[in-house]
């Protein structure tokens, strides 16, 4: 019975990720989207378009690990793509929250879901590679959606983009490319910016 | 290309059900969570309470189950557990809704996830049994978390929970158990009405 409420008490806890908002809104620019939602079609995206993973993935730990991704951010809270300031200390306060708030949990559950965050964070192994892909392309459908919402209230430009992305042509290469052109298309409507003759 | 577009438009499709509003409150009350929010939750208590069903699950196919069960809410709307007029159209409005939303997918997904959201429905196999279960649990947490929020407002009756829980017990008995002392719980508080001399 211990055992059960501990997992009672982290699956109330995890209830606040409801709360955490993100920068990126829904595809119809009406609202931001949050952490559950976010991971939530991040789990969708990872079911349907796992036959674009370059070599063969366990799609059940996938689909874990992009489901918990972000619950780092219960305590931590969300830090901006383009924070600099912000991305300096994330490392630490996510370490920080991620004793805390797994600590909830019995501890071999605890320490199954914090190896699975580290796994997702080091993106190395091919579930992660695939996973960060997906955490990175979601925003990109959903900005080129809502006519570039979120890139233009951040005054966002072309290489920032690439620069955070640089790993997600290897992740995942087609639907790199199918981006590609969603960026080309936004640049051209002027929802990023294109900076230093780069497009 | 003509079959990622497919994919794609899909996940943009149900995007909007981050837009369907459910009738149970965040754990805090502050709130009412949607139908994206409640999926997501579901599938992370699958994962860590999977150890609770009763005979050994496919932990990937019931999961996915609860990610995709919600979907068909995109046309045909949430109705409430205690709706009567509601529930006696829902479940032709829910077919339809599957026809035109999953039909959006290449012809084999569109196959697969209809079948997951039949078998769900359907609530016989091992995997959909520990699904439903769970999908009337979470609510059971979140209003006993929230004080009665929801029941109070709908001047819910004991009687009525145990009914449409009438199959939880066996989908997942200790976590039904579990549930059993957070109802008497809510009882004793007023936050259920107790009918019939019941308890």
């Amino acid at each position: 019975m211990e055992r059960l409420k501990q997992q009672m008490k982290f699956i109330l806890e995890i209830d606040n990720l409801k709360k955490v908002q993100r920068q990126s809104y829904l595809s119809d620019g009406s609202r931001k989207e949050n952490d559950t939602e976010h991971s939530w079609h991040l789990a969708m995206m990872c079911f349907l378009l796992k036959e674009y993973a370059p070599k063969e993935i366990d799609v059940l730990k996938t689909m874990t690990m992009v489901l918990i991704h972000d619950i780092v951010e219960l305590d931590a809270g969300d830090t901006y793509a383009y924070d600099d300031a912000g991305n300096s200390t994330k490392r630490e306060r996510e370490v920080k929250a991620a004793e805390r708030i797994y600590g909830i949990l019995p501890k071999e559950q605890d320490k199954e879901l914090r190896n699975l965050w580290e796994e997702f964070e080091e993106g190395t192994s091919e579930e992660a590679k695939f996973a960060n892909a997906l955490d990175k392309i979601q925003p990109i459908l959903l900005n080129d959606a809502s006519e570039g919402k979120a890139w233009r209230e951040h005054a966002v430009e072309i290489n920032q983009i690439l620069k955070r992305n640089e790993k997600t042509p290897k992740g995942a290469p087609e639907l790199w490319e199918y981006c590609e052109k969603l960026l080309e298309d936004n640049i051209k409507k002027g929802n990023i910016k294109a900076e230093g003759g780069v497009v």
